[in-house]
């Protein structure tokens, strides 16, 4: 349920607005020196703190991605696995502490759902939930994602292999150059926007996925569905080749055959939804509920900025099980 | 590997051309007695003997999605975990001897690859391959697949859920009344086209899947993606919600949230790409090596349309985990 | 339930009486020949046919320790996965057909138990029950492991890995010399007798086993205890280490130590109770059933000789998982 | 590796002298109010602070059955997973911070391994170890085991399903009034002894355990054989029923028949060997090592007394899969 993997098992945990977030990463070998620096850099793309490409254009648009980012960013608690940085062989333990966690920002949420969110559903199946901001459900949980991700991109990275996700389209919009502006706009409508991230994975050996029901793609599609938000998968030619007869010239394979890496550059896209809680919908739902307006809520205007750090993470550790 | 789910355990084993495909499901509770009509239907869809919605035209024009379909239907053979028709509760093996195999129509691969299969890169992973036809490769492996998909759509049965699939697009056509014709006119061609399969879940109680790895949608992408020729998957908005603000009023979300049903129906589209092996590449990869043309090569014109059953039992199977 | 490994993952399937029994072996390298003589030898030493170190003595004292003895050997028949002898890579599928099934011997138990069987049980937890026979429970089922298992001794045999597995006690008798006399003494009176089996790994590389829950001995322990009428597992000092005080000279580690082997030879011992299905508690419990006293039960008076090759092989299956 | 079962998922993480042990333990119900004073009762059995059954006797003797003991009690802190004491449905994580760790007290092992322990094959697996004490192979982690196995006893008790377990021997004592007398012999010997327990489970339904591979007994054995200093595992008759014809009157099945529960008691017994770290072996292994005698080193006359939680924690997690 809350483990992702076999060969490296990582099995996250923590609410959003709980004591802590966190996780634990079993089968990484012993003698790897983690990259701190490494893992700084993605928790902060994560968490809308700096932007993968749009960091001059933000500045100049007053872009805030994410209303958490302008707080002290998310530090790692290192418990077990690790000795004087090098790891051991043994279960990596780690945990973020919710340091910006203000539960009373969601009291109002204990007798109410909100609309395009898992609260009504987690209640249902559970019984119980933990009503303070998303709780499991919460996005939050994938910095666990990017912490783990770092390592399976380092133990990559030693067979050279490269992950690069980077977003290809915002709303209608195709022009890198114009994201934050775009973003922007719908932001400042209390609104929000979709958005695609397209991912390549460079220098995977010939032979990486397993016939027939772990087949590379099918892997990939998972781990890359299971990222909040994220409302579909494709690779190659994708949906837009359905047009393309069997005769045509360029089979674009996605460096795929038979479920197995062909050693050519493999790329897959994936798209994500706007997150629904925004300004508008909110209001709607609340105008009656609420005397006072002062809703302090806290939402992100294109959370496929922020997924483009948890794309490479879970690619990475979707990659590494096979190596 | 070759093992999908843990609660219902679906081992496929065989090659296109040896002696036998077949599975051993475990996991099925005991006393259910196996529909084998269903079986039956479901196997020769897959087969292209019959196809769903499409059986009026196709004698019309003479289309054969199938070249194997001529031949005399798939026969399953129990060897255990049923006693008179009825499951007892102890692994079900079965297999489907390939009565149809003739491995010489493919002895001249022996020593060369097709193009956009998987000869190459299985030769590469293995350093030995099954050079009869597509061996481990071929689709012909998605008949035990279908078999054991019917099992898991009874038991789906049994608690109210229906699972229905069926093709939407073919190329660039999306009338189902002019599908049979624009596959014939690929066929005329010695072409092949791709098709987009969109599946319906009614019935799923509230609250299936697993936060947050095993995700309804993940494990649905998971299954649906593994199967032969399948290049994309999308649920809810899908690729196209990309363009829709979070404001917009039709919050379409598939049915899922949070990773869980919701208790609405459920949709999702695949998309399958044509199969690459159409008599005109042949004919250019063979030119120079073949004295004679008489090459004996059989295909489909549009793997889409037998891939409707096969959706479907992956798709059953997927779900069966969770009940 | 029914499958055995996660990187030899082993597939049993079939009941003593149904079509067949046999398996699937999926992670089996490829490029493997497959050494049909060493499986018919460890079929046979199973079947009761040959017995390891007791074949001379056994023709003097007239001991049958198997009445399916007498009858044709197991033949396995091959499905997939391998070509020409040599393996593929993909799953390897076998079966052995119940070629001397004679379900009415057995007709009269479709309403009673054996005593000290599993028939009880498996209706209770089933709600059905192959009544021909022991059905799933019998330890028929593991001729599957007997061929399974040869094909990871060669993979370990690869690697200098050997195991080897002998009867070192019967009854009281520790004797060898003397266990043919033995077990026909007890034979002759319709009774059964119990066995010790000690099993020697010899080339194991250092540090095979894995910390904390996958120990060597955890995994060795659960294999063997798989076995059926094994009642204990013990290595190193065993149980009568209890009495050792901790400064004792020899700490006999029987080569593992927290878990990981330490390169020496491992030594671990296993019981096997006498078959329960005696000819005097067969005559006891059917005295007021059967008006005709021609009870044709088929049982062993030691099946923990017939048991050595099941314990080798499944050594060799979870060792093979580490390698 | 450092994962227990499936269904109760438990991941086992820390090494004894870092910053923390702890656990996550995925797929416990929601709604279970944690029985927070059941975990202290029995850490404090587990450290040795409190003797099950051995209470008055201790104190007269002036045993210590851990040097650790008269330190402050093991805290646990919940991270995720529980809101006011109550479980959500999502991964439990905690931890126990190494307060008493001493890592200097282990600084004269850089350099060397201990007798019996397993730092040596460690440091061949791993190519690096956590010389502070036992590091990960420390029975320190057994604490997180016992938090795990509290929840898994809670859920039993509400199925009715009751597991205890108790000293049975001492070395060769069998007499429990004699246990505490036996063990401070040994003790002011500057030696260890070991042990056997015995393990009743109670109230387990019909039908618990799953043919073929995962039958109750080779679970159960799995579990307790993973606990540190566990050399052998019986069940029923054992390794005694060695010499027990089948016609024997007491056909003992210690509960179990085919690998499933019949609905009576469950009975196994676990012998552990004692600490091989004896100050007696010490002396020997350092005299020439140490030029100053003040080995300050902290072991156990009989880890038996501290392992009757673990071996009730492990049973526990192991039927709690099946349920």
């Amino acid at each position: 349920m809350n483990t992702f993997g076999s060969k490296w098992s990582f099995t996250s945990f923590g609410e959003s607005h709980g004591a802590a977030i966190g996780g634990v990463l079993d089968g990484v070998p012993a003698g790897i020196t983690i990259d701190m620096n490494l893992i700084r850099t993605e928790l902060d793309k994560r968490a809308g703190r700096t932007i993968h490409g749009l960091e001059q254009d933000l500045s100049k648009t007053q872009v805030r991605v994410s209303a958490r980012a302008k707080n002290e960013p998310d530090e790692v608690e290192w418990l077990s696995g690790v000795l004087n940085g090098v790891t051991l062989g043994t279960p990596i333990a780690f945990l973020i502490r919710n340091k910006d966690a203000r539960p009373e920002d969601y009291e109002y949420l204990k007798h109410t759902y909100r609309v395009g969110h898992a609260d009504k559903v987690y209640e249902q199946k559970y019984g119980i939930r933990d009503y303070r901001g998303g709780g499991r459900a919460s996005a939050r949980e994938t910095a666990a994602r990017v912490v783990a991700g770092c390592l399976a991109k380092q133990e990559l990275a030693t067979k050279g292999v490269c992950v690069n996700a980077r977003l290809i389209q915002v709303g209608a919009e195709t022009d890198p150059a114009k994201f934050a502006e775009t973003i922007a706009a719908y932001q400042r409508e209390g609104d929000s926007i979709g958005g695609i991230i397209e991912c390549h994975i460079n220098g995977l050996p010939v032979g990486t996925g397993e016939p027939i029901f772990n087949k590379l793609q099918a892997e990939l599609a998972f781990a890359v569905m299971s990222i909040n938000a994220c409302k579909g998968f494709e690779y190659g030619t994708g949906f837009e080749g359905v047009t393309q007869p069997g005769s045509a010239i360029n089979h674009l394979s996605g460096g795929i055959a038979g479920g197995i890496s062909d050693g050519s550059e493999i790329i897959f896209r994936c798209v994500f939804k706007p997150t629904p809680t925004t300004k508008k919908a909110l209001d709607e739902l609340l105008n009656s509920q609420m005397v006072n307006g002062q809703i302090v809520h806290r939402s992100d205007p294109c959370v496929a900025v922020r997924a483009v750090p948890v794309v490479e993470a879970m690619t990475a550790l979707a990659l590494v099980q096979f190596l």
